[in-house]
């Protein structure tokens, strides 16, 4: 397989519950009019605490400090995995679990930093070939010899279960949209981003979603021109049916949610925590990491196999 | 005719050229998100100069006070003359600028503040049969004997122009649209109401707009339900041609705009100074008041009529 390490500086950002509305004018800018803008890496996911921004430098220029604005100092490099020759993409959710295993397992105990990333190709060699996009080139990555001795530390041992598991009640989607209908889609993506707190309801808006059990989930990305949205059911009545792709018909996801309090980006090895008995269960999952939580995606079907596996773990962390 | 005084009480509010970013969360809620607000009289018109909002006090709500916002002080109220049983709207231009010169030369002596209304009532009841409008009824308006004698004060005279009239190169449109169609233009309309000064430039995009002979101008209504956009050529050609409509096809307009410097509230019979002229020589015209100055619209085709008349006018106030 091979790893590439992609042509973006991404800064993580948390945007306050509160402070939203103070920042519509660029994230419209930025979700709906490419044109306007040089950014090619957006993503913004809502959870109950905050909204997550994760974009590149061009983006981050569109946003202006606030007190609304929490900005993580360092800069991220977004990794991706090629298989076959194709990229490991939304409509290809089967294997998305070994993937994970084999990238996020190694890289555990080392951040995914600019300023690591001679640490991150140093532990990550021996499973791939290893390039990095520069201009629109891939070019290969090699080991300097002075970063070889961080390898594989406790790289095989498998990392207790540190934080609590939430598994909310609520079915999501995984979906992709071709950009040129985002057109189509744009008041009601507005709505549910920019106005799902508070005011009048819309039609149609009913309350499960405030039970306990549910938990508000909401994530969009613009990514090199391609477009990916995760949402929850109810949220996806609210789109029209017939421009929004699934990888295959009515395919819907549970949600693991990690860490009972905001982890912090100095904490690593969480997802790795989950990804490694996911992936020894051949069960497929998608992450998504947001600023104080980190979320797994797991099929309708698996989750009873998941809750089992999670609680063995927590009850015994060496035994699987 | 019948003069129905709409059951709007209405507020004018001017926002800067620099502060309108501000603003993209309560505005886009009032023009796209109708089930979101109890708002029924919205409407927003850019200037060279600024942003003028006129809204009800539902939508005025929304506004949070700003340093970026200038707020009239007074209530204003939304006249609408309706002849032969059919309100006038923008798609009955002809007989426009009669009405215009009905209501309008009759009232320019008088504001059309909420606390004048019994004002209002005496000077035109000679010519009008009044309603007001109160929860869905029209309920018949008489006038009280005490402003009578308030009454056609120098109604007849020819009012002198007093101030510069300015008639810039750019075509305008003005078009009305199915709200059930507004998802369709959203992201064409929040460009070019919200970012389409500074940026890079969107394609299509051409300078002629910041020649010196053509003026910004751009405004959008939504009045119980129904749409009104008022462009110039330049605009209209980045939306989707089979979606706006216009009364006749091709149908252009010049814009005849009263006022050097700003007029202010204060100042009345502006509009009356150029409708009595129009009226007298049979053409039509839509009038469109902001925060700083007076718009008149004309056919294309009358423009170099308008002008010679205007300046006429100007020469020898007292001679047409």
């Amino acid at each position: 397989m091979d790893l590439h390490i992609l042509d973006h500086r991404l800064r993580v950002i948390s945007i306050s519950k509160s402070g939203l509305v103070h920042f519509t004018h660029p994230l419209v800018k930025l979700i709906f009019l490419r044109d306007r803008t040089r950014c090619k890496f957006f993503s913004l996911t809502e959870t109950p605490e905050n909204y997550t921004v994760v974009l590149d430098e061009e983006g981050f220029k569109e946003l202006q400090p606030s007190e609304h604005l929490q900005v993580e100092n360092s800069i991220w490099l977004p990794l991706n995995v090629v298989s076959n020759g194709n990229a490991s993409s939304s409509s290809q959710a089967v294997g998305v679990t070994k993937i994970a295993k084999s990238v996020i397992g190694p890289l555990a105990q080392q951040h995914v930093r600019e300023k690591d990333l001679s640490v991150v190709t140093a532990t990550l060699e021996e499973e791939f070939n290893i390039f990095r996009e520069e201009g629109g080139e891939s070019v290969p990555v090699h080991c300097q010899d002075d970063v070889k001795d961080v390898q594989k530390n406790g790289k095989e041992a498998l990392r207790p279960m540190v934080h609590p598991v939430l598994i909310p009640q609520n079915q999501f989607c995984v979906m992709s949209l071709d950009p040129d209908t985002l057109p189509a889609i744009a008041t009601t993506l507005i709505d549910v981003l920019f106005y799902s707190n508070g005011g009048p309801k819309a039609d149609g808006e009913s309350s499960p979603s405030r039970d306990l059990d549910c938990i508000k989930f909401f994530s969009f990305s613009l990514i090199d021109g391609y477009i990916s949205l995760v949402m929850d059911t109810e949220a996806q009545r609210r789109f029209p049916a017939d421009l929004l792709f699934t990888s295959s018909s009515g395919e819907l996801w549970r949600m693991v949610r990690i860490g009972g309090q905001p982890l912090g980006f100095d904490e690593c090895g969480i997802v790795a925590q989950i990804s490694q008995p996911l992936a020894d269960s051949d069960i497929s999952a998608y992450y998504i990491s947001t600023f104080s939580f980190d979320h797994a995606l797991v099929p309708e079907e698996d989750i009873s196999r998941v809750t089992a596996m999670l609680q063995h773990q927590r009850t015994e962390p060496d035994a699987s």
